[in-house]
């Protein structure tokens, strides 16, 4: 331990000595002329204005075991595994989704990594960042004032009000905004409709944000989106609305990746943050690409567990942007496991060495995830305060046994330093090469592709599909939009549709009930269960507990 | 002219030659460690770290005659009223309101000035420029949010939903957000109730966050803030959710003033931009004290015409502000004075000096207004292609036999050049001294400062409450809120309270139909007709024609 006093995130964050933003830049290899700085410790990236790629790093993926309320410290983990890999002496570039700022005001009051493992400045990236989300919200609400204001004017492509599937987006947790009446009070109201809003990570905005590879790629995802349905119940495109371009003009200067740096002074790209639900959970491909022609290591990370975050990264982001992950590191913890081995989640804090054991089915149903896509895994076992030796054993034993690279990570409190472990069995991993493949084709039957993600990646026996969505299977095979590649919505706390089952379910079956289709991020989501894209604030916020102190620094985000 | 050909707005700007933000700073005399750059061509300034005052700027404010679609080019006039000081070697500074994107979007497509007289980079400043809209409507909404939440969350204030004033709002033309029903869709949604959404310039955090004199004063403001009323019909603060701490936060960064750059190179500064009906219209109060404490001669503007922007500019934000104008340019046009004098919009561009004379009434009673504080005004005859000699002379004509300083100002074309002469004139004005003063004293009766307003600002006769009205006050005075300052909330069109009667009309009554107290902003809102807080969009939205250009360029900004 570095510390014996117990500092708050921020307190850490706020302690550290940051290098001027240029200096980061020219550490990373970026030139002056593409560096747009925001403020002293910010900048965006002028992809366009960088020299010839002079690397084509190796990407390591960074997902975690089914996330329980414990809490796995993936971000931690990413950001103290770079620093780790910058202290062996790799060029090294972190890429991060950028936080919601809904979470930061509702539960969790800050999310840039932790501890002695974190991106600064903390303060800014978690308070509206260099405004990316804000233009999406911005793109998003545009679309629907100029959807409400067609209906007004006449109408001319016969949107029927009721078909609309276009809903607008606030940044926030507000769960009063999840069902709403709009066009109310007469005439000058405009049409009523039933419409909703969703929090900004949830837009298909985002989505296509995070997978375009271009501004020109950017404006034909966006020109391809389907927001609602004619009276004739044929599909409506930002194309006919004829909006794309102002969209993409509102999202110009943020479709630039964010640079910043870990408190190991290791350059970290943030950029774009989709939900890992009802979307592919990954940071943009802009920053991933971009990172990967300038280091030789490019961390980064995916949302939620490997059946979620990581099957997305793989099937989705990697098959969209023509790139290969070179390794993964999958995240677990001794209390995770505990409550994968039935614990509750009071008692997480005393030795319970059986519990361990019997929650390490969750860890190897994850390996086998992982290895279906033709990668060896390597774990780290992100150590907390209260974790004892023979229960971190317990893990490492059973990695050993099963032929698996796993060591512990304790970046919390040491940083860099205390990634370094895993950071050489990822290096000896990459010496090894792996056979990476998606899980499907995309040529294969739908209901074969979502089979597979069912059978390889969430361990179960079959899809079922309501009756309903089998009528909407039929007019997306009619359209021709079945080529597209699936994006399950499902719950993150098990690998099947029901989030009480834990640990490593088996014989299941995963009920399909809706299928939406995103033309413009190009997937077809499937959505099973209820997948909230509208969260709401718990009875005391974190909100409540944020202030600016006395010399106008920021307090209360953890 | 300086040219035939005829390029647009966005043309002159883009190929105007920038010195980057370093070198504004300097020139402004901002040292670099209160500087945060934002991109090469815009920063924010750290006003804590500025060195002691070297000057104590005279404040020009700009104002003009009553608007009509004609357009009078009052933001044009003050950028080149600004490039004009600095052209006669007047260490100069101009302070502006940033644009909202719900007009850019909507009718203008761009408002930063026009021609050779523009605040740059013109493209940003326009869409997102440094975020601050974008944080106010997070703050304004997180408060929505919060509100909501303790309504679902057991209600402990006893919040009566009927009785909640404090609406949503977003930068954005938007019908059909006016009137909205919220918390639908049973009891995981919230509390049902009605709402709606204003644009965000006229949310009263946009109000308190330009009338703020620091960080401390905003806080202590958004805690005064009434967001409803309880069922026992008592006021229900922002302190009593114990938000303002969190709202203070979201808005620190934001509230630090913008430093761009005008064509001819004068700083600028951009911060804050309330509607100038339902607010005052004014830029914030920390960029006007800034610019004083930084340049000799300070340019700014407010909204609308003298009996709007103006009266509020002295009223309110020289009262609050503690500060006082040292003297005030009337914009005037050829084209407007022709409505004014009867002329239908269609047929301006046709010489009519008759009704140019017919209009002047208009412009006489705004010289009368601007004299009611202890001023004498500068006219600038804002010049236009289609002007004739004949018809610029009969206003000129007019000012001076009535002892009015008056001067062409051909500044769209000319830049700076063209605005010499006004220069001249409102530097002798200056040197005569003026005995201001506003019109009415806080102490005085509520009723008599709005008849002073009406009766010497206006022109009118004087006031009627209506019932509803009237029994506002008696619960306004009962709190002793009727202390504060009044802001008129009227169309910009008239005198009047209806839009169609221009010119000089008399005799007339205004009737206040509801108050509104915004106790954060420190001032009562009047009503008076149907005053609109959240614009449509018209049929063809400026947002059609905009589109990123091969270069990554901005099209479609006017």
């Amino acid at each position: 331990m570095k510390t014996t006093t117990p500092l708050t995130d921020l307190e850490i964050a706020s302690r550290a000595k940051m290098k001027p933003i240029g200096e980061v830049a020219a550490t990373a290899g970026i030139p002056e002329e593409a560096l747009e700085p925001y403020g002293r410790f910010k900048g965006k990236i002028q992809v366009d204005k960088l020299p010839p790629a002079v690397a084509d790093g190796k990407v390591v993926l960074v997902t975690a075991i089914s996330p329980t309320p414990a809490g796995e410290g993936k971000s931690t983990v990413t950001v103290g595994l770079a620093d780790a890999f910058s202290l062996l002496g790799e060029k090294t570039m972190v890429a991060l989704r950028e936080p919601s700022l809904g979470p930061v005001m509702g539960m969790k009051g800050g999310a840039a990594g932790g501890g002695y493992s974190q991106v600064l400045p903390m303060e800014d990236i978690n308070l509206h960042f260099t405004g990316d989300i804000h233009a999406i919200t911005t793109a998003n609400n545009a679309l629907s004032a100029l959807i409400d204001n067609h209906l007004h004017q006449g109408n001319e492509l016969g949107i029927d009000p009721r078909r609309i599937t276009w809903k607008r987006v606030l940044d926030m947790n507000d769960r009063a905004l999840r069902h709403v009446t709009v066009g109310l009070g007469g005439p000058s109201g405009g049409i009523p409709r039933e419409d909703g809003f969703d929090i900004t990570v949830a837009s298909e905005i985002m989505a296509v944000f995070c997978l375009a590879k271009s501004l020109d790629d950017l404006k034909e995802r966006l020109a391809r989106i389907v927001i609602g349905y004619t009276y004739g119940k044929e599909p409506v495109t930002v194309r006919d609305l004829g909006a794309e371009g102002a969209l993409t003009l509102l999202l110009k200067e943020a479709f630039k990746p964010n640079l910043v740096q870990t408190i190991g002074g290791t350059p970290a790209l943030i950029h774009g943050g989709p939900f890992a639900n009802i979307a592919h959970g990954c940071n943009s491909l802009a920053a991933t690409l971009t990172a990967k022609r300038l280091a030789d290591i490019v961390v980064t990370e995916a949302g939620f567990g490997s059946d979620l975050g990581a099957e997305k990264f793989m099937d989705i982001k990697a098959r969209q942007g023509d790139f290969k992950p070179d390794a993964v590191v999958l995240v677990a913890t001794v209390r995770a496991l505990k409550m994968h081995g039935g614990v509750p989640k009071t008692d997480l804090s005393a030795p319970d060495t059986l519990a361990v054991a019997e929650g390490l089915p969750n860890l190897a149903k994850h390996i086998d995830t992982i290895r279906s896509f033709g990668i060896e895994p390597v774990v780290a076992l992100n150590r907390f305060i209260t974790d004892i030796d023979e229960e971190l054993e317990t893990v490492l034993g059973y990695c050993r046994e099963n032929g698996v690279r796993a060591a512990v990570a304790d970046v919390w409190a040491q940083g860099g330093a205390g990634g370094t472990d895993v950071a050489r069995l990822v290096l000896e991993q990459i010496g090894k090469g792996n056979r990476f493949a998606p899980v499907y084709d995309e040529l294969d039957a739908f209901e074969d592709k979502v089979a597979a993600i069912v059978t390889k990646v969430y361990g179960g026996e079959g899809v079922h599909f309501t009756d309903r969505a089998q009528k909407q299977l039929a007019d997306i095979r009619k359209r021709g939009w079945d080529i597209l590649p699936v994006c399950m919505a499902k719950t993150q706390y098990s690998f099947t549709d029901d989030p009480s089952v834990l640990g490593r379910p088996e014989g299941f079956k995963i009920t399909i009930r809706e299928l939406i289709p995103k033309l413009g991020a190009g997937f077809i989501v499937c959505l099973t269960g209820d997948i909230m894209t509208m969260p709401g604030l718990p009875k005391e916020p974190a909100a409540m507990r944020m202030d600016v102190g006395r010399e106008g620094q920021a307090v209360g985000l953890m």
